[in-house]
């Protein structure tokens, strides 16, 4: 399967992102590729240190994901969580009792003062992930949801305690100025010869990556590609469609291509936005349309292997 | 069963004496009995706080604990552990699922401000423990190991990890200094008729409650009746018979009397240790022999309710 002579960074949130990032490390060899994942949605829960997006991508990597949830991991038991209800604890943010060995052990290697990079690095070699997998900071990042009602909270409580209901105002990634890239990260990007943003949020799962120390002057000059997370004005998973709109903005591709403007150079798009891209009379974004929708690993392979050869179609002047 | 009149505080360590606490319980009415539990042995292990006397007396008072260890679940699982074995983490302190809910919780309460004492005293509440349970402190004390071999080792080290091997040649309680009683314990010691030290570790389960500041003058004039935890020359569980031999000192009922020898009014000793007492030639103890093993909860609330009578037949002035 492995085909591509090609460095490839990609960028990834959840489990959209998480689902390409699989079919991107069956596409490229194990050297030649590297996922920077967003932390903005790392907290601390019962004094745990959780890195969501961290763990769903390397578990989605290593196979080892719950295939109905794309979150968490598959057979797993819920022992401790069934405890915690009896307890009168907070249970709103499911806690598996294997995911849970994975939030212990991250808590105490940082507590004795590994790094998060350190960790994931250690963790994705007992998983048997073998492409690079970098948390985009080991520096704490809290992205914080301003809402309609004034009220700021952070994701998880955004996005898994209420359900994504609250309205969506504006977003802030408290931390961000003193985070450091992970260390590697920017020369990961300088080396890469494609940058792939998977089809993950904008505002809260690549935004945060963009907005680490370094990040934007590194993809300066690098051929980008996004696969849109919306498709037919709707977000093929979470609130990205809903955001949009609460922030005044019509959901579809092209504000998909509005919102990574200055950078992008090309947006794969799924076959019924087509039309859409008639709309854009002033970027100089290259589209491409394919099935956009991953259900299966052979969708996720088929559209990495797709997003790839676009990519070297763009880096050899074939299309423009 | 409830028979007794008479207010009891009761300080008590793990096992052993999480067995006599459940006694008392069944002797003497809820609000007539107080224990003051030891937290010199409490930790924190994978950013979790563990409180493991605290939680072998409540899991033992609401008849939860595994009947097999004394200490943690029945019917427990262990499917975090496993977890964390795969992940290579540490595995020496078994956490059970059940269990680890326990530490979350604490952990999350504490985390929010709430302090163990109120925290354990609603856990009570949830398990239909209905006496009081009082840790004996809510600030930090660390009971440290001196070895034979000039380590200074936490005391779940020294315990768990360790199995007890290292030869003691002192004991330390780090933060005693600086931990005051918690609310209430002053006044509980103060309003009781009679203190029972349940059979738990003079070392390292008794002495921490001893030197929490205050405790040793509200005891003063208090009738005072202890329970050995060392019988025919052994220790009934754990290493306090181990600790006297290397501390010099031959394990026996008259080292539990000589460790006591200025605060107690009575020791309660195992019939086949009666000729111990014609050694103690000095002291002003009173002894009382019978059956100080127990194996099953029958045993227990005898025990229990003998301890309770020598205990009133001091305070009538029928012995002396």
């Amino acid at each position: 399967m492995v085909h591509n002579d090609i460095n490839v960074v990609s960028l990834a949130g959840g489990v959209g992102g998480a689902k390409l990032a699989f079919g991107l490390a069956k596409c490229l060899a194990p050297t030649d590729l590297t996922i920077i994942v967003n932390t903005g949605d790392d907290f601390k829960h019962f004094g745990l240190q959780i890195s969501p997006d961290v763990d769903t991508v390397c578990y989605t990597l290593a196979r080892l994901a719950n295939p109905d949830t794309g979150w968490g991991l598959a057979n797993e038991t819920w022992q401790v969580l069934s405890a915690l209800e009896k307890l009168a604890a907070p249970t709103w943010f499911q806690l598996g009792d294997k995911d849970l060995a994975t939030h212990l052990e991250r808590t105490r290697r940082l507590q004795q003062g590994d790094s998060l990079s350190e960790i994931t690095q250690d963790f994705c070699k007992k998983w048997g992930v073998q492409c690079k997998v970098l948390p985009m900071s080991n520096d704490p990042v809290q992205t914080l949801v301003h809402t309609e009602d004034n009220e700021i909270i952070s994701f998880q409580e955004y996005f898994v305690k209420r359900n994504f209901l609250p309205k969506v105002r504006k977003f802030e990634f408290a931390g961000i100025d003193q985070a450091n890239p992970t260390p590697g990260l920017i020369e990961s990007i300088l080396a890469a010869d494609l940058i792939i943003f998977c089809p993950s949020n904008p505002f809260v799962s690549i935004d945060p990556i963009l907005e680490v120390r370094g990040v934007r002057a590194a993809l300066e000059n690098k051929v980008i590609i996004a696969v849109s997370p919306i498709v037919g004005g709707k977000a093929l998973k979470g609130p990205a469609a809903k955001m949009f709109l609460e922030l005044g903005i019509n959901p579809s591709v092209m504000s998909i291509a509005d919102h990574y403007k200055q950078i992008l150079t090309g947006l794969v798009i799924d076959t019924k936005d087509a039309d859409e891209i008639s709309n854009d009379n002033h970027s100089r974004i290259i589209y491409y349309e394919t099935n956009a929708i991953m259900k299966d690993e052979d969708d996720r392979i088929r559209l990495a292997c797709e997003v790839i050869e676009f990519g070297k179609s763009i880096l050899n002047g074939e299309v423009s």
